[in-house]
């Protein structure tokens, strides 16, 4: 591909593809689902979501040279096959681990709140350290708590390993564990039902138990029966074992239960965009010169001022009002059975617009503490001198 | 009483006393429970809250001139007998009307905002339009919002009798009933069972009926029964018949339930004492020169910047998140039958610290429309121009 103008097609319900894109040449938007061989045949550049199938049969004969994916997931490109024919590619991981680390972060806020505790008086447990993890990690030490890390993969190719415990010693010796693992079930760690009846019988009495990764990394039929043994257990299920079926039963035993929404933010969906956007600028030997600032919309609540008497929960839930996807999802569920799964997925495709907390900027006079608190939990900070 | 200073006696637990009261004289606080004639001997000033009993029995023999009660009801004093002895007396009627207002407009955006509705396209009724129902009316008034209005007290005395419309009326044609009545047994109009089995029937589908004046006004039986009829009501209740005993299975069918903290506001609490303040200044032949929000805390969210993608419900919940109340109201209703009264009690007693609305300054750019109703709930609205 040259300097000259390019056509890109693109599914139409990417965010942002007009100031991203659109200097490239000619942008042309479709449905996804529906993508044929012939809108593609004359296109140089393909941009898809995961609804499209990308493989020989959409775009042999056609003139595409770089197919980008706005999501983290890659399972409907046929990655070798473009690889054979010299077709550049570029997937967007790790866009929205800032909005899954939001989520567990506003839920467990709000669980601590509620029971009186703090959190930098727990052991906290990740398994699962990849983008997600890492980055929630990365938060928790900020906020200077305690934490046990489980990632055999990454602790078997590492050089430090004395930095990962096993599965067990996190399951036994954490107070919140949070999973944040890929589903797979060949390899050699495979994580499907990597917590199951015996394992989960290891947890802490008054443990939260938090899966943002997949849904059958949980034995669900194992989780309810302990749950129903343990009221001791506070549950946070984002993800669910036969998504979009969920088991009404489980999500009632659940302090907080959402529709696999942990990662919407809309902030982590035009990431997604501008990184192919870099992606492409990359492939094209350009150098992109578009911030991600400027093309995200302004945020509704743009800043706050806060006096010392104010919780870390009055910014949180202004940006992030967990309690709201919570509810939404019960009401659905309430409304019976047969219409869960359509639900499940209408909750998801009608998503009200939520943005990260590093859109809020806090100003005022808080205590040294909540200023450190507030900053490490990810706001964009600004403090008046505290005296 | 002269301009010497004074002896003043007040229960412990009314807030901002030393700012109001301290420049009068001597202030002495106690424990208002246990209030004996010994405390009270020497005592120019006497102020109580509901937990003291004020009659004869407390004052005979006393120096007390006069009395205060920090609350809006005043069946613990002993009215004609302070008469009689000419002492003076004065209470603080209305001082939390706008803490329940701005309770029942957090309920009503947020069930609103989750059914898709807009407040303008319903008709409000308020049964009682006294401080609360008044305030609530001068509201929804500059909200622009449909009302009926029915208080057949006002209605008998007051010149413009067309204002108001019957019980019956507002029943069949509100889309959004609001009561606030007192609890009246005797007299002309009683409102023990206002709304009982019969009429209760009356009321439209999906209609919400709120209740934030007093439990019995509505037969709870009757109500129960009809919402297992009648799932599409939205029920917010605020107050029950047997308090602080709770029908579990009538809070299963609100989607809003609280445990009698409408009123609870901080601003309330230290309203009811200014407005003591100002009575005794009045008392004294003083002129009161201390403002109430002078003694006011800062908020602990002072302000917040919107820009025009805002919604309304950002800034209600910033200040109050009214499902946190539900929800702490939830689990201890969970945890058992037992220990509902005491459970109920605790709730009210170990109230975490809200604000009113109006201690939220607004600024930034919002639609016309957006700014007009912003300002209309209660906020402290500074806008820059829209354009
Ligand atoms: N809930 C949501 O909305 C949402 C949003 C984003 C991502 N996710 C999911 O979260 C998961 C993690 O996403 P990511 O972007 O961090 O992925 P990633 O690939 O960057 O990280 C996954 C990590 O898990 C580790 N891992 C693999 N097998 C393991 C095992 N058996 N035990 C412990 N660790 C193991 C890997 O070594 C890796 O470090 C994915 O499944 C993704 O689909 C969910
Ligand atoms: N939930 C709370 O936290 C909370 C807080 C404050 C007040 N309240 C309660 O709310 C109620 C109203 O308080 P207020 O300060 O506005 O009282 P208020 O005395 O100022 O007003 C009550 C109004 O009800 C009217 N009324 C009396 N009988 C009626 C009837 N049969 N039908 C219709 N209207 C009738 C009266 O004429 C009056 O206008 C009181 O019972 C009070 O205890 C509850």
């Amino acid at each position: 591909m040259s300097d000259s103008p390019l056509t890109i097609v693109a599914d139409e319900n990417i965010p942002a593809l007009e100031p991203l894109f659109g200097a490239f040449g000619r942008l042309r938007t479709c449905a996804g689902r529906t993508l044929s061989p012939e809108q593609v045949r004359d296109a140089d550049v393909l941009l898809v979501r995961s609804v499209t199938a990308v493989n020989q049969q959409l775009l042999a004969g056609s003139r595409v040279r770089f197919v980008g994916t706005a999501t983290i997931g890659t399972d409907h490109v046929d990655q070798s096959w473009l690889a054979e024919q010299g077709i550049g590619f570029s997937s967007a991981p790790g866009c929205n681990a800032d909005s899954v680390v939001d989520y567990v972060l506003a839920a467990l806020f709000n669980l601590l709140a509620e029971s009186g505790d703090n959190l930098r008086q727990k052991t906290l447990g990740i398994v699962g350290v990849g983008n997600v993890g890492g980055r929630l990690q990365q938060r928790l030490e900020a906020l200077g708590v305690s934490l046990l890390l489980c990632d055999p993969p990454r602790q078997h190719q590492e050089a430090d390993t004395t930095a990962f415990v096993s599965l067990n010693e996190l399951l036994q010796q954490a107070d919140i564990i949070c999973l944040h693992t890929p589903l797979t079930t060949t390899g050699r760690w495979p994580t499907r039902h990597l917590l199951h009846a015996d394992n989960l019988k290891l947890i802490k009495p008054d443990a939260i138990l938090l899966n943002a990764g997949r849904g059958p990394v949980v034995d669900n039929k194992a989780l309810l029966a302990l749950s129903k043994q343990r009221p001791d257990l506070k549950l946070v299920l984002d993800v669910w074992e036969h998504e979009p079926e969920v088991s009404v039963a489980l999500a009632e035993h659940c302090r907080i239960a959402t529709p696999h929404i942990a990662g919407y933010a809309l902030d982590g969906k035009i990431r997604g965009t501008w990184m192919l956007y870099r992606a492409l600028c990359q492939h094209l030997g350009r150098s992109p010169e578009i911030a991600l600032d400027s093309v995200l919309p302004q945020a509704p609540v743009t800043s706050m001022t806060l006096s010392p008497g104010c919780s870390l929960l009055e910014p949180v839930r202004t940006v992030y009002d967990i309690y709201r996807d919570d509810r939404a999802f019960r009401q659905m569920l309430a409304r019976g059975a047969d219409g869960i799964p359509k639900g499940f997925d209408q909750l998801r495709r009608y998503y009200p617009e939520r943005r990260e907390f590093a859109t809020l900027a806090l100003n005022g006079q808080v205590t040294p503490d909540m200023a450190a608190t507030l900053a490490a939990t990810g706001f964009n900070c600004h403090w008046r001198q505290y005296d």
